[in-house]
């Protein structure tokens, strides 16, 4: 291994997954690297590979093992995949961290919620201000998405200037926040660019994408002739979605409620952080009992059908003192990611049979994407004519898709997916290494590997149901009684009509009453041959193998 | 309750959902009416909310209850959710069956599958064939839709005549089994439609449906300009699709390989029936090894990502003798139905890795949907000119729409879903009773009510992990020894570093040790009290409350 110094990259997380950003850039000799890291975000568990998980973070392992040389981490934006991790992660790391106004605001509260001092939080304006961490230099580059103050990171290092896009969309009136602004990013390139890393998530979305402007109209027509309550959600944490409904509700006489915590939350931060202003009145739900329903606007949490937020709440029943009825009308401003259908077609059906009309995003009228669609991404590419591309936050798919489009302008691509560490010091990437790189499970409050087993027992259980036996054996080695079973998620009875229990009872009795001394003395022995009669004896009587725990009491003489 | 005849539609499965549809009719003395069932198909379950479950049929016990009244099952079309629950579900009503051949050929199947006799089965011609049930006469009526000899039921009553639409779009060209024929329609609501019962899955779409004829074209280019291996997945049972692609194969000089059970089998039923003709010639899987790749086209099963499906096994690598490589295409000739996107992208990134071009139906080219689209049910509102219409196959928002969209033609409409008696006899649909209308599980060979909390148990085993407490009281109602616990699904270690299980052993010592001798002498007592325990110590050290499983040993004394 030479020791000349090298530039590297290696994502964590965020490269081959949509979710749980988490980019490390490197420069010194190799295996002495000063590093970096760019965001540090969460992705969510479903019922399919993950039950009863919290959140799932980037496995940082390899960062913690090298934290000395940790010189800085920084967040290019607030969303939940790119900041929601740092309160969990940041005591294992504790390098300084570096944001912008908006997003250190919700950072600051996403460490104080897991009892982390913010002393290493610091607030830095945009480019050209930058931030000095070991050898490289690092600036905000305001970009438009669909969040305030998102940003690229602008990162100068020996080898050359590295853009990292963040998450971006080309909006030049984005409504709240900084508009794109193409002769500032133009200035950047101007020097050079030797690696663009390049948000990859609308590769695959053929045309030109929109601005967050372009929906007030459709917005403001929809609430005025809608007649009784009107209820609208979106993502939180578009905040300039959130001002143009309530706007929208506001000068059609209605009162703005707003419902959901994370709601709240965004819209103080963005009042806070300064970045939101003349946001309308908006009133507290307790109020809302005293006004017509026609004079009211909900804008609520829940737009992915999430169980517990407003829009589910309010599709089951009363939320609030607030009651949806026949003629209330509910706009989803938002889209459904894949994977959340369900959950939000559940909410759409008990809309439905409570009588209210729901209007959704089928039309393009009432929602736009936060992120470059393929012409927007070309564009990038023709603006920042960097030497390298690197695609990140996206699938394996977008990742393939996007070093395709970046061949087709003669860029210099290629596609690194979590745990890929690349060398960027060259003309092109050349892989450097590969390095374990997986997931950690928040599981209540106990952090777990992804592989450790626990999750995937937990998916058995549901999978196959629970047989427990237990078992007494004296002090003479004799069994003491027969063996007791209970069942937990299996059916009461199987085909020969009889209980479960009983059946299995039966059958492991025989088996330890014909067991030899040698079994009876060798606790796993007898334990294995007690699960596999018992597995046996369920398929045989309900068609399935079932989990079965063995609990074995000796009576010590 | 008036003696006087009435007529009576029961929707027990299919109505507020898309899945197991089973509609009952009745004619006679209210409480006395004579009865027919129209399909009888299954839902399919997912880790959300069925883990483990094989299959859910509706729940039949009302009918079972009346089975001395039930003169005739009628299966409209060979789709799962129509005949997928006859094999499991037929012994316990045993009344005749029929269907048109193709249907018959796969009932006939299912039937067998569960060691039913088949006697039972009839296959009968179109209409104006009939069959005599009861006071109904009872005609099958081809209409086109994605799968071969599909009918609408021509149901004449004492009341007047009814018509079930049965899965349907309008298409004149469907390639494989009957054209939708105006003229036939025409014919049959020229004698008076008092009710159309009707299909509402489409009623979103707002553009005419296309024919299945107008796919070929772009499907024939696709195969042209592919290089490697083509591989192309869509539902097995829309055997004209599977014709169109094998045609187009086949033209392009590839041999046609079927992958998957489900698709040999349609195909085979295609033949047997005499619906399938001139069918290209196919390979089997173990012949292709010997064929160049960009000779080769695949037909395979699992176009909704379905784990054990063909698509899935060549996602993940060698299956049956066939590996995919870079180069090779893989088309999606299939629209992704709701829920199931997960595991549509989980294969599309697995194909992506290794390298294989993907395309899906994003532009509409390669698929088109086999049912009746809104223009197309408002053709056939006014082509039946029905006095009533209730809408069925559809989620509460689809029976709400389709509703509204009859009132706009002037037609009496109802939603009734899954249990809703409706009164038909008059002018206009009057419920006449809730029944109680659920689902039962297939889990394995048992059958199990959905409300049974077998499933509920293995919901929360796998959200909440499991503990478990044994512990052996002896004779004089003292504890032996000291509890035992062990864990499945839960972190080995919580908040204090200590090993969970010690501390939970821990904690339920020092509750046994301070238990007084009424608690010792009463096992409800006893087993609450660790219970609570271990959940709370669970809690304090992991941050969640176990399922906890106490089991009390009493040694006799």
């Amino acid at each position: 291994m030479s020791s000349k110094n090298r530039l590297i990259y290696l994502p964590l997380g965020g490269a081959g997954e949509i979710g749980m950003n988490a980019y490390v850039y490197g420069y010194g000799a190799p295996g002495a690297e000063r590093l970096i890291l760019v965001d540090l975000g969460v992705t969510f568990p479903d019922m399919d590979g993950t039950p009863g998980v919290d959140l799932i973070f980037a496995d940082i392992d390899w960062l913690v093992e090298r934290r000395d040389r940790l010189d800085a981490i920084f967040i290019t934006h607030a969303h939940e995949d790119h900041v929601g991790a740092l309160g969990h992660l940041w005591p294992r790391l504790k390098a300084p961290v570096y944001t912008r106004a908006f997003t250190g605001n919700i950072a600051a509260r996403k460490m104080e919620e897991q009892g982390v001092d913010t002393q290493a939080l610091n607030v830095v304006g945009p480019w050209p201000q930058t931030v000095t961490a070991g050898p490289f230099t690092v600036g905000f580059l305001p970009v438009s998405h669909s969040i305030p103050e998102s940003s690229a990171m602008v990162i100068n290092t020996p080898a050359g200037r590295i853009v990292h896009s963040g998450d971006f969309k080309l909006d030049k009136n984005p409504i709240v926040g900084e508009a794109f602004d193409p002769d500032l990013w133009a200035d950047i390139a101007a020097k050079g660019v030797k690696v663009l890393t390049c948000d990859s998530t609308n590769v695959f979305s053929p045309n030109p994408g929109r601005s967050e402007s372009t929906l007030g109209p459709a917005i403001r027509q929809l609430v005025e002739r809608s007649d009784g309550m009107l209820v609208a959600t979106t993502f939180a944490s578009n905040v300039a979605r959130l001002k143009t409904l309530a706007e929208a509700g506001r000068d059609a006489g209605r009162s703005i409620v707003l419902l959901g915590r994370a709601m709240r939350r965004m819209v103080e931060a963005g009042v806070e952080s300064g970045v939101l202003r003349d946001f309308p009145t908006v009133i507290a739900p307790e109020d809302a009992a005293d006004i017509p329903r026609e004079n009211l606007m909900l804008i609520v949490t829940g737009s992915q059908g999430e169980r517990r937020a407003a829009s589910a709440q309010l599709a089951r029943g009363k939320y609030m003192g607030l009651e949806l009825k026949e003629g209330d009308t509910f706009l989803f401003s938002s889209k459904t990611i894949p994977g959340n259908e369900r959950g939000v077609l559940r909410i759409v059906n008990a809309l439905s049979e409570k009588g209210v009309d729901v209007v959704d995003d089928g039309a393009d009228l009432y929602h736009v994407s936060g992120h470059a669609n393929r012409p927007d991404l070309q564009k990038m590419h023709q603006l920042m004519k960097p030497q390298m591309l690197i695609p990140m936050h996206g699938e394996h798919r977008h990742l393939r898709e996007h070093v395709k489009l970046a061949a087709e302008s003669g860029i210099a691509a290629a596609i690194a997916t979590n745990g890929t560490m690349l060398d960027l010091t060259g003309d092109a990437p050349r892989v450097a290494e590969y390095i374990e790189a997986g997931r950690t499970y928040l599981d209540g409050a106990a952090q777990i590997g992804a592989l450790s087993g626990v999750v995937r027992d937990r998916i058995r259980l549901a999978l196959n149901g629970l047989v427990l036996v237990t078992l007494i054996i004296d002090e003479e080695d004799e069994p003491l009684g027969e063996p007791w079973v209970e069942i937990m998620g299996l059916p009461e009875t199987g085909r020969s009509n009889a209980s479960l229990v009983e059946v299995l009872e039966e059958d492991l009795t025989q088996l330890v009453a014909r067991a030899d001394d040698k079994m009876l003395m060798d606790d796993d022995k007898l334990e294995e041959a007690l699960r596999r009669r018992a597995r046996q004896s369920a398929q045989d009587e309900i068609g399935k193998k079932p989990e079965v725990v063995v609990v074995i009491s000796r009576l010590s003489a």
